[in-house]
């Protein structure tokens, strides 16, 4: 992998990421803009939780035409993000970003009560394009695309663990807009967070009792029961196992593991990376194929934070929809998100049936 | 208000709340059908949280047309869930609930690691219709018809809270397709778990800590907050005030709260429970006036639980809705589900001055 960095017109840094070494010095021509300001923190007393507010984002691109895309490559008629006409892979920094780099000398605030101070919504985030196609997904990339893209997500995780303000990093794909997704180039995000996000803290709580109760990293014993288990498992090879969790969320969860611990993207050993493209297209066509459609999804990438719970919180690939059967969706309402009480109509064994059951 | 609670054919008990005496007496005549089974808890451990499996609730019913309606009154040519051929409010248990009672001596295991047992979904589901008109809306409704279901609602968690398996009670009200609204038919329904969802064990951790701390209820601070700030209210009465939550998740989020501190629906006084039906209205008039639609909405009654925490959880009622524009709604995407971390495009402050700038 060759990663190629270059400055866009209004300051933000392009990587370009390639498998072989290739001449990229394509300048950004659009005139320079401001950077939009900073958004803000605030913290729920309630719940004892930062929401971040970001007032500038209400003017974000929103399904434009596909002459218009923004993550296309740039060509007559379309100066786009990316100044070159044409690339693997690229990773920028979002142009309305939810949280950005904090003043010099910025603090998470402790717990004061109603005089909490609001600050800066400090942290990054980034877009990542899977590919210059715009058509088409990340499932559906050949397996060398996708090994690219995972170098990439590797590379700017062990970057931007760097930032001293930086807490947490979180590579994600929304895909469908039925999730909400504002473009469908084949992209995703990485957003960094200045604080650990709330479901982070659940999750580093649980697996600091259990290693201190169990010995073990709670991950290692999760995939042994899968292993003993059988039902739940959708697919494996020799480095990763895919399932669906004993305790699904969602009609169709799919949990993508290294069978060996790590705790994040950039710890992972050469041949756990060389082997992931082949598990994450198999996960992803099965669930397409349970429907015969293209599945909205969320994949989220689970990794120990930065600083805190490395021996800990295992990585994992969790993707989440939300279609329980064609033309029907599964709501977040009542129990879901005001008590955060999950109701699932289909057991993981029944899901994990259809997903094996999907003819490739 | 006045109470006549009668059998329906499959064995549950249907309550008739009425404001004035009135003979109820309506068989089921419909033929006897077997109860759905209980479904089934299980221990999510990456986040030490109970999920609630209810397999046999992927039949139910699905927006009937009017003239199937179950919530309507029995009329020829419809045998609905309620036998009379009028009513005022009704509640009933939810045909196939997700949470329902446990056989004897059932017991919530402690996290035992792989090793933690699946348990009875135990529990109880009610369904409350608000009005035997299957048009409208519970903003919509006269201020006395409100008052009646804040009776019933009162009732309702006085009498769940008997039973010794349920930790925590829910009222609530899904509004609109967009929040999965499977019936038209103004109604809402209380959720009894027990377990302590996990958001209300966040907000019992939270108030705990802040009374310690402050040495009063944290929402009587948050309230004082919001009357000295003056800038995110929205309306209020002698006894209850509404305002946008200074740290908000949602575009439009409204939180109710009676001004003098109550635990829950069941110690609300007399004068807190007759002045809630106008501040109510106000409220959802407001929220259906900011974009001049039947706007799609969350209400969720918050209470101290059954057996903990009533000295520091306060009642609030929380309506969140997800539009933010006409014709945008804001999704849960990555951020949201999968790390809890609420990314707001708005400012409470905002939304507070569209809210308090309608006409009524």
């Amino acid at each position: 992998m060759v990663r190629t960095d270059l400055k866009m017109a209004d300051g933000r840094t392009i990587f370009y990421y390639d498998n072989s070494p290739v001449t990229r010095q394509a300048n950004d021509n659009r005139p320079a803009e401001d950077r939009p300001g900073v958004g803000e923190l605030r913290l729920d007393l309630l719940t004892n939780e930062w929401v971040s507010m970001a007032a500038h984002r209400q003017t974000r691109a929103f399904l434009p035409p596909k002459e218009l895309c923004p993550l296309c490559p740039t060509k007559p008629g379309l100066d786009s993000e990316i100044a070159d006409s044409n690339y693997q892979v690229v990773v920028f920094e979002n142009r309305s970003p939810s949280l950005a780099k904090p003043k010099t000398g910025w603090k998470l605030p402790a717990n004061n009560g109603i005089e909490t101070e609001i600050v800066e919504a400090a942290g990054h985030c980034e877009v990542i394009c899977f590919t210059d196609h715009h058509e088409g997904s990340f499932g559906a990339l050949p397996e060398s695309q996708i090994k690219l893209v995972m170098d990439a997500w590797i590379d700017r995780t062990k970057e931007i663990s760097k930032l001293d303000y930086v807490e947490h990093i979180f590579p994600f794909e929304n895909r469908g807009e039925e999730v909400g997704v504002t473009l469908n180039h084949p992209h995703g995000q990485i957003y960094a967070y200045s604080f650990l996000p709330p479901r982070v803290e659940k999750m580093l709580a649980a697996a600091t009792a259990y290693k201190a109760m169990h010995g073990k990293p709670l991950l290692t014993d999760l995939i042994a029961r899968e292993i003993k288990d059988q039902v739940r498992i959708v697919c494996e090879n020799a480095e990763w196992i895919a399932y669906v969790p004993f305790a699904s969320r969602y009609p169709f969860e799919i949990h993508v593991a290294p069978k060996k611990f790590v705790p994040d993207l950039a710890e992972l050993s050469e041949a756990q990376a060389a082997a992931f493209p082949a598990i994450a297209k198999e996960s992803l066509q099965r669930l397409d194929g349970v429907f015969g459609i293209d599945m909205a999804y969320i994949a989220s990438w689970h990794q120990a934070p930065v600083r805190k719970g490395r021996e800990v919180l295992g990585l994992h690939w969790q993707i989440t929809s939300i279609r329980r059967q064609p033309g029907k969706l599964k709501y977040l309402a009542g129990s879901e998100s005001a008590m955060g009480a999950f109701i699932m109509d289909m057991k993981p064994e029944q899901s994990a049936a259809q997903l094996r059951e999907v003819k490739l």
